[in-house]
């Protein structure tokens, strides 16, 4: 049966409504009804014909996908019918590479993307390997979930990797559809987080969410006093924002984290790094695995993401308002049909 | 009693016979009489007042020491009398902080350097904290031993920290001081090590010294072949490299490791590290934990750096030939007093 969805038929246009066949249900394949999906800046991208180059039209976006599995492929074993599980933009890797090997199939050379060859998640149903679906625990709803399948495994990751010890600093760069995750995550993991922010009026936000600390940080000079004393500092937002000078609020061994797109090259002199041991790394997404553990955790410790709702239908009203930064924090599409 | 040493008496001046009372024998302090002291570029860099504003005039230059002890302090019950040492760089910490506490005395914030407030290793003797003095085992000569004390272990430390498995890819840019005692370091850890330099005719040496693979680095275009296949890049050139197209060579969370002091910042996009989960991070020198740790290895291994010695009396030849690029490729003075 035809799948009911909506698409983009050219690069930047309005969503239109688009029906497609389904591939066959694979063997590895779920077939799951959308309840919700939510909408990200990486969406905007894709619609865009502007995220390094990947995307065909009609492109149907959505990668943060919660919902309710329908039909199971004929070797599936670890799933069952009715059953709530999320799905990320990762839905396939080769399986035989090392990084798939090691666990680490989000860093397969040969991954395959939701909404990349085939369509993502603003759609009533999606038909997709198995091994890449989340189960839901009960204490996390669809509308929750949804953001953690891309906004949440991106921020949850690097301190999950980085195996912060309890009382490990942290500043989080950045409150928005990452950040004000971020922020949840670092408290749920012992940290001590400091939130650096533009914006002023978000401290008791972000006070709210976990953090102990604030920087209203449009001037490095703000920031000047935190040198040497964070272990990770993870920068959500996606603007050019002045690397040096954020570089050395690292302690030794310390870590500068990219989770947003930085809009030109990041500079650091070598020095910087060099004599204190720290370093600059940057991830997208998590796998399977770290998913997994992470809705665990978000049920465990009540994190939840900040959330605003419009039906599918609605699409393009919700597109709009998160082109213009309006969601406090993550945009989610649900569907009623 | 006075120690006779050279030194330079403004920036980039000549050095001169200087002579000085040493400081008193403090209670963890050990008199070294110096058989050899390394000449390393970071003392081009002290002598001309370019080491990022350190050292004071005379400067008695020389952070690569090898000698003989002659006196203990007090409190020393770890060394003995005529026991043979070497001392790098760094010959004070706090010992309370974090870092200190964690064995990490080399980045401690209160850190002491050899030739920064107090005199080098272009003497017949010098006064040091003996906490900081490596026992050099028999198999490893003065002259050897010397180089070590900053080249060895500033190239060995990578290796240990990364804790790479054997059969690990790593790249080292650059055959020179440290890019000499790399590739053999990271012979004897067991990767597999691809050379690059901009010297074609230094690719029988690389492969001598226990390089797989040779590139002729001076195009980008040469190397594009490599994408994607390093878990550790060591630059140890101190120019402006093409920092892009060699990030571009890590494996997913492979490590671009600098060690040479890069002339400008290093610019890199975020997407190079974010894709592929990979770090550009940075060392100077190690712990004495960790070069106690080198020089074993270095014995049992039969690692050698390749040495051109002069007498002490004849430093300002010696320190020619460095800024000349001339030695292969360490330059060790050696002391006949």
């Amino acid at each position: 049966m035809a799948i009911r969805a909506f698409a983009a038929t050219k690069a930047g246009g309005q969503l239109e409504a688009f029906e497609f066949e389904p591939p066959p249900l694979a063997p590895h394949d779920i077939e799951i009804a959308i309840t919700c999906c939510g909408v990200c800046h990486t969406d905007l991208s894709l619609i865009d014909g502007t995220f390094f180059g990947l995307g065909d039209y009609p492109l149907v976006p959505g990668h943060e996908v919660a919902g309710r599995i329908i039909a199971l492929g004929k070797s599936v074993d670890h799933l069952r019918i009715d059953q709530r599980v999320g799905i990320g933009f990762l839905c396939g890797s080769c399986g035989e590479c090392e990084m798939c090997q090691a666990g680490d199939s989000h860093l397969c050379p040969a991954q395959e993307g939701i909404c990349v060859g085939r369509h993502g998640g603003f759609a009533e149903r999606t038909r997709v390997d198995g091994r890449f679906a989340v189960p839901l625990p009960d204490g996390l709803s669809d509308e929750d979930a949804a953001p953690l399948m891309c906004a949440g495994i991106t921020t949850y990751a690097p301190f999950e990797e980085l195996g912060l010890a309890p009382g490990a600093r942290v500043g989080v760069i950045g409150i928005g559809g990452l950040g004000h995750l971020a922020i949840q995550f670092g408290k749920a993991f012992g940290c001590e987080v400091t939130a650096f922010s533009g914006t002023a009026a978000k401290e008791e936000e972000a006070r709210t969410l976990g953090a102990e600390h604030f920087v209203a940080s449009r001037d490095p000079a703000s920031f000047a006093h935190l040198a040497g004393s964070l272990d990770l500092l993870l920068a959500t937002a996606d603007g050019d924002l002045p690397w040096a000078e954020y570089s050395n609020l690292l302690r030794p061994r310390g870590a500068l984290w990219l989770v947003g797109f930085p809009s030109q090259p990041i500079s650091i002199p070598g020095i910087a790094l060099m004599s204190r041991r720290s370093s600059v790394t940057g991830s997208l997404m998590g796998s399977p695995e770290q998913m997994a553990r992470m809705v665990q955790m978000v049920a465990a410790k009540g994190i939840r993401p900040m959330t605003e709702s419009l039906p599918l239908q609605e699409v393009n009203t919700a597109i709009a308002r998160v082109r213009a930064g309006q969601p406090r924090y993550r945009m989610v599409l649900s569907n009623d049909s």
